[in-house]
């Protein structure tokens, strides 16, 4: 059977069936007792881990064991700077290694790959770094701790990380890149080495790496397993999310060239309201018929986004469901009031975002593991 | 007709036809003319070049016309760190660039790529460094001018070559690499970025570069002046060179892991008279037959070494291949004077050598180019 989809590092098209990547990729699904034992130590649940957000992982059932046995981790995970402001899918995996930071204490790296995104022919090498910087402000509003936490530009950090691809770019000859990443002719040498660079920092520490990332990120760090083992380093660790749908149907795509697909972080929170609104729903064509019928709660945008990120009470989650289910809760309504707690969320982000802007030489440059990075000498072979 | 040779960056083999080569790579011949301007303009002729070791170029006429009108230009080239000591053949582009640094005031860059060294499987990255220190050295004890010349490691520089090679990696796709390169699926990720931090140095100065090597390095600089025209700026000019025999016999190869074939600028000097007195000449089987039909200069080794680099005097250097040819000169004789004449080159290289030993900090940090070098901020487009 044809699959209808296509996922890679770069491409995410079509209706992606997440139990069946699960089997391709050869990952584990998150299963109840994991998140138990999770509960147990961070003393609750983050939301995107109690809604299966993040569903599946590797190896991190071994980071929580050696956690309980007194041993830390760390997080590494990344933002590519685009043109466009980061919308709420990209924010996802930054909202929950923030929660992760505060619950296990660990120390996280945030990779910018300026060099990425212009061999990828995303923009000139100045407009990357601006859009880097605005992008930066985002992750450091969403709390994370200034002495714990080293967000580094790629071109800025290149020589320690260097010291460190250097062996990891020895390990990975074209055929396995080819393989790996289904590079072609026309890829520049730039984004051919580049995965060097992005594996480097699950090296960063002899501390095993965890990776909260999009699971079409999974080759780059399947590819660091393999070369872990030969190193006798520590295998990086990761916890792997679906992806969020746009706003303009189940399986749509959040887009930066099309703004009514996506909530932006500098979206006035007026406009991200209008968004809602119009957002698809999985209602009926009338609200006659709606009250007959029930809605669809299962293919509805606003849905996914209390069930994701806006009602983390479950009995009131649950009371919606049924409720749209059964005719009683009108999508107008229903999306009022989603609208309004986005635009919360928003007004406190970008609250956040003006004192952020103060803070970024701490987490680039001078904070407490900001200035251990800028110090260490990398010795990974 | 088949090739008799290979010719890449990476492999010397079989009797190269040199005529031929100008042909097949596009290179011009060094003529008369140009020969008689370079005179002009330094006073004098380097040996390597009145006997056309170095016999080809890529705009040299340029550079000379340029420099006439008052532009400068700069000098780059490289050393590769091999784990055996650099012998006679790795030098002759460093002695052809010290001496247009003196004729010509140009400042001079040398690239030490401990990268690709390491990427190419030569050695561990920490032998890799220590054979680096040493060829630096050697380069060093041939007299550079510590304020106008500039050795880097790659690793060490990297921050500044990597902005350089940014674009310079954009523009280089797969296609175009494996074409120039013949890069196969078992190269190195590295390997195949590695073309464009080679070339990143050629970007230094706005002046136009020139860059003294071998003619197997060519692809990469013919790929230079492709990227060059796109951005805007000058094309590296090249001046190339034939290849040193090894003491075995025309044609044969200097090679590391046998002593015998080179004289390395660590040798004994009594040793690399050994190995004088015992290379090919074009001598016959006995004196007397030798008395009777004479030598044959043109495939002797010795009398190679005195063409090349150790008989400057132009009728003294006839008057040996006269003597020979009519079987006048026996030779024992013959080597024997070559053997001293490179009993004392050694000498005095390691005399500077121990010089030179203080001077590294000088020419890779803080003499005056090199701090320039560090400060500078490189923007290329």
């Amino acid at each position: 059977m044809e699959k209808r989809y296509v996922l890679t590092p770069w491409e995410v098209k079509g209706k992606i069936d997440y139990k069946k990547l699960i089997e391709e990729f050869g990952v584990k699904e998150i299963d109840d007792e994991l998140l138990t034992k999770i509960k147990k130590i961070a003393g609750n649940l983050h939301i995107l881990l109690k809604r299966r957000f993040f569903y599946a992982h590797r190896d991190l059932d071994i980071v929580i064991d050696e956690y309980e046995k007194g041993k830390k981790f760390f997080l590494y995970t990344g933002v590519a700077p685009s043109r466009s402001t980061m919308h709420m899918g990209h924010i996802i995996p930054f909202i929950l290694t923030k929660w992760l930071q505060e619950s296990f204490g660990a120390n996280t790296y945030i990779m910018v790959p300026d060099d990425e995104k212009y061999w990828a022919k995303k923009g000139d090498l100045k407009s990357i770094r601006e859009f880097a910087i605005k992008n930066i402000k985002h992750v450091i509003a969403l709390g994370f701790d200034p002495d714990k936490t080293f967000i580094f530009l790629n071109t800025e950090y290149i020589k320690h990380l260097y010291e460190i691809a250097l062996p990891i770019a020895r390990y990975i000859n074209l055929s396995i890149a080819k393989a790996t990443f289904g590079f072609s002719g026309e890829t520049s040498v730039g984004l051919i080495f580049y995965p060097a660079l992005q594996i480097a920092p699950t090296f960063f520490e002899e501390n095993r790496c965890l990776i909260p990332c999009g699971i079409d990120q999974d080759p780059y760090f399947r590819l660091q397993r393999d070369i872990a083992e030969k190193f006798g380093k520590n295998k990086a660790a990761e916890i792997l999310s679906k992806f969020l749908w746009g706003l303009q149907g189940p399986d749509s795509k959040m887009s930066a060239s099309k703004p009514e697909t996506a909530i932006f972080l500098d979206d006035d929170p007026e406009i991200a309201k209008k968004k809602v609104m119009d957002a698809f729903t999985g209602g009926r064509a009338t609200i006659k018929e709606q009250r007959e019928k029930g809605g669809n709660p299962d293919i509805c945008c606003v849905y996914q986004l209390y069930y994701i990120l806006f009602e983390e009470d479950e009995k009131k989650l649950k009371e919606r469901y049924t409720m749209c289910k059964l005719g009683n809760l009108i999508c107008g309504d229903c999306k009022k009031e989603l609208a309004e707690r986005v635009a919360r969320f928003l007004k406190d982000h970008q609250r956040k975002l003006k004192e952020a802007e103060k803070k970024i030489d701490k987490f680039m440059y001078d904070g407490k593991l900001a200035q251990e990075m800028w110090n260490k000498r990398f010795k990974i072979v």
